[in-house]
């Protein structure tokens, strides 16, 4: 694939009112003349005709050119050696992994399902991290004898990579998790409620990840002092809890503050950061509105890692190589969601169009509230009649989209949902027996299957009757 | 199985402090001497070093208890006809399937998926209904020629059906769907917010299901004109948005005033009517607390059946065969999630207990707030010495409990939440890439595997990687 081939440029037919005003510089999509959605070089119509819905779809070319925006804004913004690592947990399709891979990612995982998908999808392991708060010594030791670092979260963890060391005759690198908050921004959004119910405020007190400085400065010599384990440097990731990059900017401040602390205290000094992902995403369903989001990910990497280059500056402490680890916004936008329109009912004041994708593809508004932008994707060049609801087959109430202008459909036409290629997937269910859908990967004209489509023989390969219950 | 083997006094030992204040009549639980849970016959810990965690275990006892307490509530208070669907939404395993079957019960399903548990769990066609509002014609078309009840739910159905009966030369059995909701209930809960952060009046605006009683009375008169369809009465399934029997007595006025209405102006009175489940379960994590609730399901069921059996004899409609659709109440309490204890770090001045379950075991905590009680299995004799926060080896942070009393706990002790027999199995995830658990049914001191344990290579089975992308 040859760098021109992932360029930004869109090539739109002229009027495309429908998708202009949200798109985002990666995505690779347009409108065709009879107002059917393209991604890349595939009408979606040809695809729900040859793959059945609800249809998973992700644009190669978006998945490339997130990469490359993200690897651009790390060389420009950091003097020093960087490296990203793919966050597998966002999107684990191994053909995912695999193009990453080709990109020259390292990987983030959690567990031996993420680093079973990274290998497979080619990842190298010396770039290659196991988070985690609660490893089992059997991923441990995968991950010491695959090469990988390991972010160390809890005490224990000393001790069962000391013994794992010995028994491989080898050195293990690790980096320490630390616990660094800006929690005097936890009153800085009221109205923010998670899925359960908890305030910001609560979602910051009960991350469960990494050690309070407090805790970091006793483990530093434990760790230095350990035969066998050698001590890269820190691990933070933050998180996107809040999107604005003043949370962000308060966050690095506090985290070279720590730094300096735990040299003081210690003597140690890191020679990597890793600092996580979160990155801003220009359309961000998360952020519960569907306006853009002003804000760029060379912005947001910008202002990170001015903070840690004068705050490191400023205590002496040379610049560290700096590894990140995007998920979401490296996927995110290069995944749509199909469907087919099923019943339309008007009924309650409200028109209900029934389509066959459903929260099960979607979770995250469930557990998130994200609110996605949803498509009649057959009918972009048709004008908006009535306000709609788009539900989904299941037994429970989660419209996929509320209230949407909508142009007057039918039975058979074709939704689409944007973002889909984050936490859609890696997050589904089989709720109410449903079988999980199909994904293609697009590249040009050119689609392949990437994970089959399940059938209802799937969803219940793994009961077993007892002889005794059958009469 | 005996009578006697299904009753509900259970064989505790002296000194049951750690269990009684949360034991409710149909549980299975009790404590052994050195303070390990049972369920049934069986010893938890040795459940574990069997079968390993986290696993699902069922006690087949409780499931059976809870269906014939709510036969039992039904038969003493509906002077006619009744029938028990089991809503197999809320666990389909098929050996919890087949056990109802056993016990008499028929079915409620949503789809293919659920309709194929449901006839590979042994039930009889004739009382089992297809419910939906996104029913496709393929669905439509299965149910028919199996002979199930068909709750209609839209104008489109009945073309479809008219069609599917003529080409199967077979008369088939519909209800009609119908809306009715208690609105003037919508600001009785304040406080109440949903996943998505949804008040429960918009929760209740946006229910998808049913027909207001100005559609219904268009449509009755069509059904009823149309060869091939026998109305046998109406559906309505109200949920549990609130749990208070006000609420509960409300709906079934306005269910009989409705009928009332329809009948006025269409001449129709109903043979059949199914008001759906939702009922009051004694010890309920989806209230959000955990004190047990003081109203049972009989209570629940004679308030209903109260206000339908005036509503209609002032109303001189004489009453109809009533059916109901219990899920979680059958088997809520049946189900008990097992896991094990792994790091326990303290930081950030909290305890954080480590297990190896997860909220992908139990989704209603992201997307219910639901509160379970969490006990240290094998420690129910052992004084509580701190507070504790449980959380799962997953990047999200979702705890599992939090801030509870909790004696010392080490590295491989266990863990069990209770009521995990709804709504767990069936909305499970596999994110991060981890295997769903296994599950087993227990029946005394016998237990069989009824679903077995996933492995990593199942969670990746349907991935494909295209050979151009292997370098």
């Amino acid at each position: 694939m040859s760098e021109a081939s992932i360029s930004t440029d869109l090539a739109f037919a002229d009027g495309d009112d429908a998708l202009s005003p949200i798109l985002t510089a990666t995505d690779s999509m347009s409108v065709t003349s009879d107002g059917c959605l393209m991604v890349e070089g595939k009408r979606v119509d040809e695809l729900v005709k040859e793959f059945g819905t609800p249809l998973y779809m992700l644009s190669e070319r978006t998945l490339r050119a997130n990469y490359r925006r993200v690897a651009r804004a790390m060389a420009d913004a950091w003097p020093a050696a960087t490296k990203i690592l793919y966050a597998i947990k966002a999107n684990n399709n191994l053909a995912v992994r695999a193009i990453f891979h080709q990109e020259g990612a390292g990987g983030d995982c959690f567990g031996e399902g993420e680093l079973y998908a990274t290998f497979l999808g080619g990842a190298t392991p010396d770039s290659v991290v196991l988070n985690g708060s609660n490893k089992s010594p059997r991923d441990l030791r995968a991950a010491a004898e695959l090469g990988l670092v390991i972010n160390i979260d809890g005490e224990d963890e000393i001790g069962f990579l000391r013994d794992i060391a010995l028994e491989l005759n080898r050195s293990i690198r690790v980096c320490l998790r630390l616990r660094v908050i800006p929690e005097e921004f936890a009153d800085r959004a009221p109205d923010y409620i998670d899925s359960a119910g908890r305030s910001l405020a609560e979602k910051i007190e009960a991350a469960q990840w990494g050690l309070s400085v407090e805790n970091a400065a006793r483990l530093i010599p434990a760790i230095m002092d350990t035969p066998g384990l050698d001590l890269l440097g820190y691990h933070h990731h933050l998180g996107r809890l809040l999107p604005d990059l003043d949370y962000n900017t308060a966050w690095a401040r506090e985290l070279t503050g720590s730094i300096g602390v735990l040299e003081k205290r210690t003597g140690y000094v890191p020679r990597l950061l890793n600092i996580g992902g979160g990155f801003a995403r220009e359309r961000d369903p998360e952020s519960r509105n569907r306006e853009l989001n002003p804000t760029r990910v060379e912005d947001h990497i910008r202002v990170v890692t001015s903070e840690l280059i004068s705050g490191l500056n400023g205590l002496g402490i040379p610049l560290p190589e700096l590894w990140v680890e995007p998920g979401r916004y490296l996927v995110g936008n290069a995944g749509v969601l199909l469907g087919t329109v099923g019943q339309i009912k008007r009924d309650n004041e409200r028109v209900w169009i029934n389509a066959d994708f459903s929260i099960n593809n979607l979770m995250r508004i469930e557990t998130s509230g994200s609110n996605y932008h949803v498509l009649a994707a057959n009918r972009l060049r048709t004008p908006a009649v009535e306000a709609a609801t788009v539900v989904g087959p299941l037994c429970t109430g989660s419209p996929i989209a509320r209230d949407r202008p909508m142009p007057e459909l039918n039975r058979g036409d074709i939704l689409a949902v944007l973002d889909a290629g984050m936490y859609a997937e890696t997050a589904s269910t089989q709720f109410n027996g449903v079988p999980r859908p199909c994904t293609v990967l697009v590249n040009g004209e050119r689609v392949d299957v990437i994970k089959e489509r399940e059938s209802v023989l799937d969803v219940f390969a793994k009961h077993r009757i007892p002889p005794r219950l059958r009469r």
